[in-house]
């Protein structure tokens, strides 16, 4: 474990991937961070939630959100280095989740408004019709300080895993356009320019398939605020992501793509979230194990830096390991989206193929974060549990990162799913061939095989421990992927 | 795993031990608890650190802590209970535990002032010569709101793993008694009546031989602060407990026993907390368990509650069961230093098997107990990560009881030092032996044996996975123990 | 000036009133807040803003005001004491005003809820239908825990002071009942179980006659909240009262009184607030002079206290006096509010000579209490800019009273109002007849006289001077009143 | 009463001064407040005190800072703009003191650090000898980010009005230096690069005459923290200037001038401070106008704008011009400072004109500010209480600079001295002559000297009435002496 690897995530990805695409602006980007950014971060999550101020003096709702200014700076850093725009100059997600990489090792709360204005990009491309993507997708990819923000919500107060139960908000149309009044509970980056909502029509079947897609901005053709923020939420982390209740009434907004395929359509906006995620659950243990490996540098015990102490040099090289796994198999899941991302239904199963990887790629690194950074803190002993001192922030993020996107129990359930609906495991295990052995495919295969022809209850009951077999298969398969193709540093 | 049994700390005692002794006087205070204590911890914690006003109007140093007035109230609820004076009552500390894991169920930091009270009564006990206990011990026994407050302190600012190197306090001798000069870096229960503190006497060596153990109280023969307070410290949790940087300059102090065993007399005083520390996490895990299963009862998904979907369920009964396990692991520590707390050296091999079994029992309760407060969050959804609802304090709680007494990394290297230095493998495999059979024991003695005959960094390195094992050997026991000598509910 | 009357405000009110009614209870009253009360205040000041708990865990909505758990305890106190239901027992409003009086000097923020309780109580009584008082009333006049608070809502966001343009709040009739919809956006004692709400039924002008009044209980019939809180403000003082923006959404009401009379009725409601507000200045000048004291008491500069410097002494003694007559004119405010307090349209011209009387009260109070708490913020020289001691938050609290129930520019001009409508000068004039000297009267009223017949815009763009000098003039007399009918201490 | 002159402190300047030194440098200044600065100072408040990094993570003592980053961004816009560089440049206060205007307009707080780097360079400039003045004034006078602070560090714990009793900080001399012990209680600018430090020679007598003054950098010659922080206070306001308890431990420092004339050089120093203070009142007072007639043209109450109302109009108008008598007094006091800030004992008598002039100032602009300020939060109405609005905070900002530098009543006192000493009220009407009627002077000369020839207690007790009517003379003529000599706009 090198520490100059560890302590920059651009060298990290360098390590892992070997050659990087617009490497210069990686660079560049990363610069930034250690130059201004950093400090700006630690004064974000310090100030914790942010003040709404809901109305000027004059008594108009402005829903003003009240982040130092610094914190914009900070913001369209991101912006016009590229994490939406080059998306689509690239004509590839790669640049992006490398950028989003880097954010999330600095800061992890801004790599949400970053990955869901890319998403909310993405999804008016796809199914927005001509006139609407002419209106609005430009103002998305701009490159300077006026850059809009997108943002995706779907999520009410019942719950987010079960949205054909809980959506409850009613899309009525009114002309070209529909009018939507609800409540989204959990809406990420609240204040944004522009967000894709799912929404149920007032003549849908209250079930999954009654749901639809809609873009809806901030501003009424009128001018007027075209939602309004109940209060931001006092999250423990991801502070610099205001995420807000936000109130629907008669909102003015577009139906993207059609009402059929609504609730795929849906589920694709949130592939892109799910596949950074993971990333994003990496980047999180890369700073943990940073930020470690420099106090136990400078920390004396009996004689010597605890980081020679034999137990936690030991726990170091294992935890970076652990790190480099998760990673790949974060990486893999980005791969396979940018295969994906432009398809629409009917699927192909490479679609369900990446459904699989992503579940599996979230679900466990969305474990071994968390651990890695509990970890960090026993490191650092006392200073462990001051607020004083950064390293608590990062258990903090990696429980964020874990829970939304939907939590391990969720991917472990959506994956099960796309293996009896799909297959899709007998596609990873073909996909995987080239980077692990004969016999280890043939034991894994056993093993799943075996458990989906359990009985319903007890399949379900048992799954979290096959899951986990899967994901570390594949992650070990990820890694080996990448030492075989690429010459790492 | 019953609702009723999780929900109640006194109902899970009962679960686990069968008969409690004083259970009139359990119930009663959890009672006081369910009335009163818990909206009153609630707002301790959200009321973050509170203030120190270091002067008064007038210019006088006073280091008054602002808590809320009602703090104070359940500051002294449990000292009235007896979580001190019952000790010298029943000459058992059995009672006194069970208090302090009914009090660490409901607001872990307010745990630790019982529990370094008790440690101070106990070390003045031992080793006050006898006016030194006439004036002091009787304050400590009160059984009203005058009751004095012990304190422990120990670490100084280069850490308190390696107490030999890094305690700086120096102690003059002056007549009587002693004047200590130095700061205590992490000095819990700042403003204490009375401490016992760790010195090293200005003419001693610079190592661990070179402590000796003192008493010092809050203030001077001519009443003036004996102490300053720096600062107190931003903790994450345990926010009932003011921690703080302390100042002693000249302070006055009384030697406690002989300046030979003073690292002795220090070691005694953190056998308390840290046996106790064990059965705090465990209070910790069911508080977790209790609010999870409460939130998932109500939560409905998929038309039902979510405690009711399979995978759910079998978490929820397998932590059930860890919770179960580090309980009785924890006990075990309880039960064997009531056997010994009233030894000095040269100790008896059932002093050497306590501190193995607490070394085994503080490593496992606090590796597990986070673990479970964090999978409590996750079952709580994006409700997990706000600081509007209480489940995210549990996992902040357990983080301190995982570092404070010690971190994981600390507790298996002491442990493997009191195997390796007194055999203590071998008396523990003794002492259980009614509670596992002859083939298990068989295995894990060739399981720790083999590895203590590695090479000494080999041995280190890879110390913790044996470590594991023979922990959670250990809970098996004591949970087998426990269930063959007591008629659970 | 004696420091003993200075630091109680029983003895203050002995020394300015003689004899008082209750005066156990008072002083009772008083030691529950010497020995309590106190540090409860202290601490709801520090902690600031308490947090809304907008929805539970499961997602219901709740609207949980998170208080400290004492903060509830010191709520009840003056409930119990007798803030409400001494009114009606004693058929007077004189015990209570005294109660807040005392409430005020401690806790200015806590004697809001006691006030407006009282005043929806009256209102409730004064207009309300007999149906409609056998159910709330004996709620409002518990003597114990459960007693029931009002409130009185009346300000939207358009600002408080005109009415008739400002009020939006729709009242459409729905049977025995109103629905209410509209937003209250200064709403003091939010959470209160029933209020007394300012609406405009939905056939009614866009003006102040067609203003009503409504009673609003907290809970709809069918057990869900009906009305809901949007947020707490965070105001710089009074944090012992919740003063929340609320969303009334047909809100169930019953109309009290006549829609004729609505306005006039409003404006009774009003009548006890601003008479209690006068008061309640007096009471946060005392406290301020006494905190001044005690410092200025321990406070040495160049070889003695600084209490005793010639300038400072002269202060001290200027203030007192200033003191005395703020009390004076806010207590002859409560007095002429008690002989019309149960008046009804077409009223008395006691009825207008009181409304004289509170404006010219509310006025100079609120304009000589906050200097006064200024002045003592200066005394204690840079502690008094610290958040750590007492002494700045006694402007705050003054400031907050200044401008609540109407700021001195809306009192100047509605008590010129009255003057120019009602002749309320006469009135006055006459019924101080026995406490000025003829000399003085002639010279105020021909000063008043000449003052009212300039023009319009002259008239009033100049009122301040001549209304200052008549609430001097006034308090002066007041001042007389009392020392000829009373005996001081 | 212009709003663009009351809304820009550059406009209000040239209203009053006519021609600006330097025109273009005050306007650039303004734009980058108007541009970035003023939401910095926003969040500055909002932020609220910042905590004080203690200790590193390897535990060595730090005492850093911990403002948002884009706080030393304005702190920085203010060095290079000139607040220091400038007077040594131009061999003139007065562009240094217009710069602190404008500053103080929009931040008051960060005027402090300014006004006390530029006493520090001064002090040195005067009194240090060429070795030292070499070493450390290119520091000060630094124009680009690398520019050293300093502070000016007198109080102690019991108090700043009576340093001869009350400093306790004693320097021993060392070789070619002297080592100072002692606490600094009210050190504004903690974190300095340099102070300069009242201290007492060990050999001292105990009294005024036994002062003397040092020069104390932040690090020892062996780099070092040369004083510690005990923490910092938690103001009001003025939270862009830290100020902490500082404590001197054997510091390094150099003497200044010589032991003789110590304390006339302590005094000396605070002479800019208070001059500044001054102005400094005014720019509150013109932001706190600007803030309320910006709300008042937008508040409409009975069918027109607020601003508009009679009364509400002729009360802006008062305040306008009180706002303009108190910049006139302060600049007066400026002016008279740039004739004699280069004397040194025995000073001549403008110099005794200075000081007479510099305590009416003070004294008057800090009464008549926080009055503006108050009467702002009644304009506002409600808002004028909530923190989310920036009008409250004027209040808070204009009471701090009411104190620091000498509360009224010391401003008075010393004016006295000023007087009885030094016949200083002589040499006042002979500079004033041109700009007052004989009739003005002879009254006003009257005045005084009958008020001196009273006992001295009566002398002293009635001092106020005369001090004010002194101050308001003079600053009639400083505005007729403006309006004389300059072409306001």
């Amino acid at each position: 474990m090198e520490i100059d690897v560890l302590r920059s995530p651009v060298n990290f990805l360098q390590h892992m991937l070997g050659a990087l695409p617009h490497e210069d602006a990686l660079r560049d980007y990363e610069s930034w961070w250690e130059a201004e950014g950093r400090a700006i971060s630690d004064a974000t999550d310090r100030a914790g939630t942010p003040w709404l101020r809901m109305f000027d003096r004059a008594g108009r709702r402005v829903d003003e959100i009240l982040f130092a200014p610094e914190y914009w700076r900070a913001l369209r850093q991101g912006y016009k280095a590229g994490v939406v725009w080059r998306a689509f100059e690239d004509q590839s997600l790669e640049t992006c989740a490398l950028l989003d990489y880097i954010t999330c090792y600095y800061d992890p709360g801004l790599t949400c408004p970053y990955v869901i204005s890319l998403a909310t990009a993405v999804a008016l491309d796809q199914h927005g019709d001509p006139a609407l993507k002419d209106r609005f997708l430009p103002m998305l990819l701009r490159r300077d300080d006026t850059v809009w923000q997108g943002a995706t919500w779907m999520t009410e107060i019942k719950g987010g895993s079960d949205l054909g139960a809980n959506v409850e908000t009613i899309a009525r149309p009114a002309g070209d356009r529909w009018l939507l009044s609800g409540d989204k509970y959990f809406a990420s980056n609240a204040g944004a320019d522009l967000a894709v909502v799912a929404a149920r029509p007032d003549d849908a079947p209250h079930n999954v398939r009654g749901l639809a897609l809609f873009l809806l901005p901030k501003r009424r053709e009128d001018g007027g605020l075209n939602y309004t923020i109940r209060r931001l939420k006092d999250k423990i982390a991801t502070r610099s992501v205001p995420t807000g209740e936000v109130e629907l009434r008669d909102s003015e907004a577009w139906l993207l793509g059609s009402r059929e395929h609504g609730v795929h359509q849906i589920l694709e906006v949130l592939n892109l979230s799910r596949a950074t995620n993971s990333l994003g659950s990496a980047a999180i243990a890369q700073r943990a194990l940073a930020e470690s490996a420099d106090f136990a540098r400078g920390r004396i015990a009996f004689g010597k830096p605890i980081f020679e102490h034999p137990l936690m040099a030991k726990q170091f090289r294992e935890h970076f390991e652990t790190l480099r796994h998760a990673f790949a198999l974060g990486w893999e899941s980005i791969r396979r989206l940018d295969e994906v991302w432009r398809q629409k239904p009917p699927y192909s199963d490479r679609y369900h193929l990446f459904r699989l990887i992503a579940h599996l790629a979230k679900y466990w690194t969305s474990d071994v974060a968390p651990q890695i950074a509990r970890w960090a803190m026993e490191v650092h002993g006392a200073l462990g549990v001051l607020g004083e001192f950064p390293v608590e922030r990062w258990f903090r993020e990696a429980m964020v990162l874990t829970i939304w996107e939907g939590t391990c129990h969720r991917q472990i359930l959506d994956g099960m799913e796309v293996m009896e609906r799909k297959g899709a495991h007998h596609l990873l295990f073909e996909a995987l061939g080239d980077w692990a052995s004969p016999d280890e495919i043939a034991h894994i295969r056993r093993r799943v095989e075996s458990h989906l022809a359990l009985p319903q209850s007890e399949r379900e009951a048992g799954a979290e421990e096959m899951f986990r077999d899967l994901a570390m298969f594949t992650a070990r398969a990820a890694v080996q992927s990448l030492s075989l193709s690429e010459a790492p540093i």
